[in-house]
Order: structure tokens, then sequence, then C-alpha cells
């Protein structure tokens, strides 16, 4: 059966749906479900939290004995798997659903397309995939770590118009306004794991938490109390035991290339983690790995020019986010990235696919584009 | 008689009318007419260029003896003294015109009210001011010009997502995309003066010129036959004779500290103005009082960071257009302004009025915000 226009728009609330988890699944993924007979939505679920029931376990406990020949819109693939809640596929087909649409397929390339077999081979017609962009879109840490054992990495930059985060002694209290700092909140609280350098915690002392005061979300509270790992990028293990960045809620990883006083912060409560040294620094790409093996989806980068400009030397950012403040800096403040280019052959192409204004400053949000 | 929600609309037609002198009428201001009777138009005008008739004029030839009795929306006071073709104020009195609304004021103290009080004289009902910032806005140059003896003053910047307007070594070819640089070519089109500083010069070798093929208007080549007024700050006249600023059409003015050399460059057409030195350059406030003498309206720098910068320390802008492209230059690469700060408390605020994308590229326009 081809897909229709009712199709598209059921799907397209499935997403909504899959987006009330943004902050909550993780390590899981982002998804929604809606049962439809006739056209008409009979049922919704989507997924709360890792450990909880999956989106089409909800939908179906909603629909009860109504599911029997309905319709089902998933934005990810039933699993087939045993999950903690069992194969979602096994539930849609003793449920009795007549049709499956799939927003996308399992991104794990070992399991991709075996919850649609079963579901075809019990009888069930399946269709999709459908909305493809925006299911992947939906769960770009999860989809990037599947596919690849890699985060999805967002460098977080705060600057002035004419390109300047601090002022050369590093002040930099208050690039931008409470509304872009807020906006800040809620992208750490969708990451599993904020990178930030030696530099910037002894520089700022910045705590790097979520603050369910500041989130501006419902259930804050709920938000807040998941905290995403904070990783300092500190080769020398130079970390004050006082820096705040140790005090808060939530797990600390040091990533250094030494372990020279490992026990004295340790002590604090951070776990020190030994990475190969490259440059001044540590190997980057290999601290994203470690972050994929503990199941990290999203990390966002919150760091000065120097691990910023590292981790974007090396191809190692998906996404910039950058808040531009209405104001000038001037020529003596700090750049947004460490990066020493000569010809203009040498600039990095990007891709800006959304500007809007956040209280008095404007988020800008793009890509490295090879092709540009 | 109040004004009604007819008059707004009416002067809101008057006022795109006036924007059809954009490029032409320097440097008279742009002013449009309507004429109509129980809420018809009946006739049109507007001032196309200095020397043809003025907006009134146009509209009450186009009305005839309909003129009689009809309502006036004029963008600007209808003069009274004896321009190139007589005084409007009279012309309206004479056809019979029953009532005169009108957007704002002569900006000119001097004789500010003077035409509405001839008007009022001759038994005309008058209104207004309505829409006054609109109409403000339709002519900065002229607007400041008469109330302050200096020209509008725009900074055009062309830089990448960092901030950066080119290369270390002085590459920037090209730092925005062909949409942004026809942009350019209609702000210099509407522009009096375009104002840039030797160092531009010396290393880009610009001509600065409006070209008929770039500027994607009607009427372009009408447009381009009225070139603004080439300006090089150049304090010591290091200018070569064989400067492509020197061989495109219109004039050039070079503004410098010192006369040595002032022969050799005259031969090759230019004038050689001198203003006393100030800092590195020259006296920037009164070349821009000097340019007003002459009747320029509005004036468009372009220049590198060096000038820029000084036109920016001194208070001198009023408005900053940035072309902002999807790219990073890099650290080592050139400045937006040579601004030395040290401090947050000595940042420059801004208030951006206008975010909106040209082509591949991001046009932002801000003014300097002392409130901020």
């Amino acid at each position: 059966m081809a897909l229709t226009p009712t199709d598209i728009t059921l799907m397209a609330r499935a997403l909504r749906l899959a987006e009330r988890g943004l902050y909550t699944t993780t390590p899981n993924p982002r998804v929604g479900c809606v049962l439809s007979r006739d056209g008409r939505v009979i049922a919704e679920g989507w997924h709360r939290r890792a450990g909880g029931a999956h989106a089409e376990i909800n939908a179906l406990q909603n629909a009860g004995t109504a599911a029997a020949g309905a319709t089902a819109y998933v934005t990810l693939e039933p699993c087939s798997h045993s999950g903690k809640t069992g194969p979602c596929s096994e539930a849609l087909i003793r449920a009795g659903v007549a049709r499956v649409v799939y927003a996308m397929e399992d991104p794990n390339p070992a399991v991709s397309g075996a919850g649609l077999e079963r579901l075809r081979g019990a009888g069930i017609a399946v269709a999709g995939p459908l909305l493809e962009d925006s299911a992947r879109d939906l769960n770009p840490g999860f989809v990037k770590r599947m596919e690849r054992g890699l985060p999805y990495v967002c460098c977080k930059l705060a600057m002035s118009l004419d390109g300047r985060t601090a002022m050369a002694s590093g002040e930099s209290k208050w690039v931008t306004g409470p509304k872009a700092r807020s906006d800040v909140q809620r992208l750490r609280a969708r990451s599993c794991a904020v990178v930030t350098g030696i530099g910037t915690v002894a520089g700022d002392d910045a705590a790097l938490t979520v603050r369910a005061k500041e989130l501006n979300i419902a259930d804050a509270e709920t938000v807040a109390a998941r905290q995403p790992l904070r990783v300092v990028v500190d080769s020398t293990l130079r970390l004050s035991p006082q820096a705040k960045v140790l005090q808060g809620p939530g797990k600390v990883l040091i990533a250094a290339a030494q372990a020279q006083r490992a026990e004295e912060l340790e002590a604090s409560g951070a776990e020190i983690a030994l990475f190969e040294r490259r440059g001044e620094g540590i190997d980057l790409r290999a601290l994203l790995a470690e972050l994929a093996r503990r199941q990290c989806n999203e990390v966002l980068v919150e760091a000065g020019a120097t691990l910023a400009g590292a981790f974007l030397r090396q191809g190692l950012l998906d996404e910039l986010i950058v808040y531009m403040a209405p104001k000038l800096l001037g020529s003596a403040a700090r750049p947004l990235f460490e990066l020493p280019l000569e010809s203009m052959a040498a600039q990095l192409p990007l891709r800006i696919s959304d500007i809007r204004a956040v209280g008095q400053d404007w988020r800008i949000t793009a890509k490295p584009d090879p092709e540009g």
C-alpha cells in the first residue's frame, strides 16, 4: 500500500510526540508512535526514559483492544531484540496491528531491517521510510553513534558581532544576555556530555551544570535530575580540586595525558581517563570514541578558542551553535577559534541552516560544509 | 480634521512612490505625492531627479483640474521657497487643493513649517505629521545634513562568521558571494560619496564605481550614469596615479594632510582636499562636514579595519551593514574594525535592526546604540 497524505500528517504527529523525550530518553533515542484507524488517531505514545516503556508499548497500552486492525506510525523501526520491555515488533504483532509505517530504519547496521522483517513475516503491511530526514534530525547523536561509533558533537560559542568571545584578559561576563544563556542550559540538558578545557575552567570557574531554574521548560526539575557528564580536557592535570566543575551534581571525567596528581583529583570525586597526547593536548577523537562507548549520543563542546579550534581543525565538529551578541568587543579581544589559516583557499566553508533572535542576541546554527 | 485609516493607507502609498527616487534624487530628498478625492486616488507623482519637477508638481500635472477640492498626501512638507520649479505650496494653493497631509516637516530648521504656514494661510486644512519615522528613514542623509550639517554615514563590511574581512596577507577575493556584491552595488548607487582608505586602494585596487550590469535593478544604466564621488583618505598622498579608483567614470576626491605630490595626482583628474592631521590620519569629522557642504546626503564607508575603525572610534558611523559569509577565515585573519578595547565595560553596544539572507550570505544591519 502506497504512502498517502494522511500517512505524512500522522507521521509528523509521531515525530512531535518523539520530541517530548528530547531531554530524557538518553542513551535511548527519542521515539514517538501514533495508532490510527481510518485516518483517525486512536492512541499515542512516546518514549520517556531508558528503562521505561518504548513508544509503541505506550501507544498500544493506550489503545487497548482498539489496536487490532490499526495502522501504527513509528518514528524508528520497531526493535526486534529483547530490550528492557521486550521487542516492540512482537507487541505490534500480538496486538493485531494491520499496517506499520516507519520513519527510518534502525541506524545500527547490525540489526537494521530485522524488526521490519519480523513484522512482514507476520503478515503486517510495512511502509516507509517516511520523513526520514526529520527522524534522523531528531536523534543526531544516537544515529551517529550507531552508524559510526562516535557521538554527534555540537560546539556552542558566544560571540560579539565582530567574532570575539572574551576580552584579551579572558573577561567574558557576559557576552550574551539571559535568554541566550537559558538557551545554552537547554543545549546542555539535551546533551549526554559537556566538554570543556582546563583554560576555560581555570579562567571562568564555570560549573557547567544544568540548572532547573534557568531551563524555562516544563518538568525542569525532572530534566535537571539527569546531569550530563562534565568532561574537562586537562592533559597535564592542572585542575584545582576546588574548581566549581567538580562540585555540582552529576559526574566528572577528566581527560588527561598523564596520571600525575590523579589521586588528588579522584579524591574530589572525578574520574581520570588517560589518552594519547596529540599536539598540545590529547587525542580528541579517542576521547569522543570513549564517550560513545559510554553511550553518549550528543556531546556539547563549551570551550575557549584553543580547545574549540582543536576540535574544529581535526574535523570533529558536526555543528556550530553561535550566539551572536549585538556589540563589538574589538580587535584585541579573543577569537572564536584558534585557527591559523594563511590563504583564502584554506577557508573553512560552513552551511548556515538557521538564524533566529534569542532575546537580544541571535543564534546561528551552522555545519562544516566540505562541499562549500 | 483628524487623521483617518485612509490617510495612513494613502500616505504609505506616497512613501512607496518616493522610494522610486532612491537612486536618483540626490542631493534632493526622495519625495512622493498622492492626490485623492473621497478616498480614491486621482493622481500620483514623485521626484525623479534634481532639476526636475517636485513630487507635488508631477501629481498636480497628472490630476489636471481634478485637483480642485482634493486631498494631497506628501511625504515631506511642501517647499515654500522658490526652487528650480517654484514653491510647491503655491502650486497646491493655485490648484485648489482642499487638504494637505504631510509625513514630516522640512528638516531644515531655518524653513521648517513655513510651507505649512503658507498652506494654512490660504485656508487649506493641514494635517500631520503622519508616518514620520518612515519618512525620515527614507531620507536619512538629507535629514541629517539639514539638521546637523553632516551626512548620514553607513559603513559596509564583508566578513566571515568569525568576524574576519581578509587574510593576514590582505587577500580577500571573495569573502562574500555575487548576490551580496550586487547588494553593495546598490548601496553605492544610493550614496552620494563612497569613502575608502589608501590601504584598501593599494591592496585591492578596487574601482569603487557603480556598474550598471551588477545593479540588478530597472533603469540600471540611468542610475549608473550618476556616479557617487569617490573619496580616498590618503593623508600622505601615497596613491598611485595608475590606481583604478582614478580611472572610472565620476569624480575623485583625495583627502590628504599634506600637498606634496598633489600636482601629479591632480593631473590624473583627482581633486585634492587638505584636512588637519588627526592621529595616524586626517580629521574625519572635517571631511564629513566638507562632504555635507558639497551636498552629500548619504556616505558609504568601504574601508579596511584601520579607517573603518577610526570612523567608529570617533563616533562618526550612523549604521553598519555587515555581510556575513558562511565560512571561517581563522584567527590569523584581519579583524572587522581596528578597535583595541581592554574590558567588557568598554564594549560598543549595537542595535541590530535586520538580519536577512542575501544569496548564500547574510546581511546584518546595525546601529551604534549608546543606550545598549
